[in-house]
């Protein structure tokens, strides 16, 4: 059996998009422990110039359903940003694998080699849909997540790798 | 033309590991104009309990190196964790590149379905070559560079998402 574009895309954004959805139960006992307001969480970012967790968590479902989209040929769906509380996220995420999940795999297979025309730094860029997923999708979504887990360490969750990979697809 | 195991791992860590290169030569800048060790970069992490950015590199160069040649089914070259200087980690990132771009990408398209035992937390797990790479080894890859990116930029480096995301391949 040969590799599939959908192999590689779809099943990664459930994992992923689960173990933040699990980071955020943790946020929100951790919250409850400590007794402070989960939107110290929400608004807590490594840098004054970097998005706080509540948008890192936006951004990761944005490359999710964005790119599958495009993949698949459709505009994306379309999220106002306006969650203020972690069920509300989490709400998003649930979403989002929802979405994700529902296209067609064998669409998303017959867009390895479809041009896929997007906007960087306002230039359009065209890329196969293949280096579209690897190159642009995955390391954009990969950064949001993983910058999530990274502002909940940083406030002292005790949380760790096997909370980020969560659980692998059989 | 189809998908193949090969276009989803090499490139990709070539890309990412070229920029993770490029974060360590604006580090060294940084430290330069700061006046400041760049030791006092190298040994920073998030938290008490998280790898210094110097580990996060080795780690990054691991996830490469450890996946291709599990796909491939070679024992993955061991390098020596002795690393104490930007330009040290440099030649880490440089020799994986030089290895992993070195594989037969006709024996890593041939793994998608081979079976790959790992072990996680002291048990053996067996994936199949594609689900190996997608759902263990790309989320710890990127986690690690990632991981070195966040804490370079809770130090204060000028750094934005296209150092992170670097050159696309055409």
């Amino acid at each position: 059996m040969a590799t599939t574009l959908s192999d590689l895309s779809v099943p990664i954004f459930v994992q992923m998009l689960t173990s933040l959805s699990g980071l955020l139960d943790k946020a929100a006992a951790f919250a409850e422990a400590k007794k402070v307001d989960p939107k110290v969480l929400l608004d807590s970012r490594l840098a004054p110039d970097m998005f706080a967790l509540a948008r890192q968590v936006q951004l990761a479902t944005d490359f999710a359903k964005g790119p599958c989209s495009r993949l698949v040929g459709i505009d994306p769906p379309k999220y106002p940003d306006v969650e203020t509380s972690i069920s509300e996220l989490k709400e998003r995420i649930a979403k989002t694998i929802s979405f994700v999940t529902g296209l067609d795999k064998a669409v998303i297979d017959a867009a390895a080699d479809k041009d896929v025309t997007i906007t960087v730094a306002g230039q359009p860029m065209t890329f196969k849909g293949k280096a579209y997923l690897a190159h642009m999708a995955l390391p954009n979504f990969y950064f949001h997540v993983t910058m999530a887990y990274a502002i909940l360490r940083e406030n002292g969750l005790d949380i760790g790798k096997r909370d980020y990979v969560g659980k692998v697809p059989a």
